[in-house]
């Protein structure tokens, strides 16, 4: 029934947690659904003995937790992230039911790492983290009273996610996407966003508003490596030209210049 | 999506709960599935400040909270009542999973009262309780760690009634990207073919090939009509760079020559 193979690739993401006591709830709301990889970005406090308190029996996976400075170093090595919002809003990513997302992680869980990413209590994903994410996944909740405990959507995510390895294998497609890893697509928007700078794409528009429109569009498509390679190869072209258009005018230039003064 | 009148009928039932903090937790968890009808049996502590707290805005359901001495008291009046069980016992009631279960739940729902039963924290329920229900539901966990906070198995089990409810009228949301008519795609793949001829990007490699895996990315992305606006315009932003650039030169060498006639 449970594929602890599988579960050792997906890793929990908690991004600038403010109470302690809700990362020991979520520590134990994972390790009962078999995950056991936390990693928490920027904490308000931890270690904490609330965290301790509230993780009942899950300390280790609390000892083992990652610490990162940064959402970059947290998903770093992932292929897959899907992100849990509460919010519907004018950005808009692919917005799954955790029952739609979680077949979707494990299957990107059965060959290489993902993560599932969890904002801050109160205001959840930043933009930046959002445009990190592959899908965005909101747990159906009451319209008028829609705010789920931190620890409570760490649950159903977690549970979605078990129940879907469980059925996984027999029925579900196999990927067709080899997906590239997060640094390699930080690196292309990284590439990208100088390249439209300096061809002057920016000049009068919103440089990051379109940069987040150009994420969603990647987002989609799961970008990979081979794909990364060909866009960022386009890139380089771009700038080669350029640079080859000024060096042959210059060389121009200087061949006149020669017989000018031959 | 919601259909109160059928959430009306179910009732949650926590017996014996010892944590004043867990009725809390629990109240807000059934709030955001849209549950308000709370029964609590013999509690420890209630009301209680720490419930409060837990609640977290679900105060309402607390307040409305029907306390009882017995556990016929709290199941009066329901037609199907499904417990929630930790354990695997002896006892040969039917064990079904939450997917199983809640939409039988939600059916009886339909049309009478039906109650979610849930023991205290440490022990789960009692023979006696176990034998006034119709089924026993079990959340699959972590064989080498099982136990689920209350609050995080009331959230379980009312994310899955609520999901089972919503499954029963409705079919599945619309995906919410416009896809871009074939036509406007196929322009933008001539435009694109255009400029990295024009940048040189093809000179060493195969055109042909390498427009195909292009268009096996974007096929994926299932780009939007604004999308495409957006890649178009770097193209040509693109172009429009590489023309300003030959022009400066141009005109830098209009102006030497200028000079040197001059």
């Amino acid at each position: 029934m449970y594929k602890p193979e599988i579960l050792t690739n997906v890793r929990v993401v908690l991004s600038h947690t403010t109470h302690p006591g809700n990362i020991g709830a979520a520590a134990r709301a994972m390790k009962t659904m078999g995950l056991e990889s936390l990693y928490l970005v920027n904490p308000s406090h931890f270690p904490d003995p609330q965290a301790d308190t509230m993780s009942c029996g899950a300390e280790d996976v609390l000892r083992k937790a990652a610490v990162c400075g940064s959402i970059d170093e947290a998903l770093q090595g992932t292929v897959f992230v899907a992100a849990m919002t509460a919010r519907l809003r004018d950005i808009s990513h692919e917005v799954l039911t955790p029952r739609e997302a979680m077949p979707l992680l494990a299957q990107h869980a059965a060959r290489d790492r993902v993560a599932l990413l969890f904002g801050t209590e109160m205001a959840g994903l930043t933009n930046e983290e959002m445009g990190k994410s592959h899908v965005l996944v909101r747990i159906p909740a009451n319209p008028q009273y829609s705010s789920l405990n931190l620890a409570a959507a760490v649950q159903v995510a977690c549970y979605e996610l078990s129940v879907a390895m469980q059925y996984a294998g027999l029925s579900l497609r196999q990927v067709e996407v080899e997906p590239a890893r997060h640094e390699e697509v930080e690196r292309l928007f990284v590439h990208l966003e100088q390249v439209l700078r300096q061809i002057g794409f920016f000049n009068s528009k919103h440089p990051n508003k379109l940069m987040q429109k150009l994420r969603r569009l990647y987002a989609r498509a799961r970008l990979e490596q081979e794909e990364i390679n060909i866009l960022r190869g386009i890139l380089s072209a771009t700038t080669w030209y350029n640079a080859q258009l000024k060096k042959d005018e210059s060389e121009k230039e200087e061949e006149r210049r020669g017989k000018g003064e031959g």
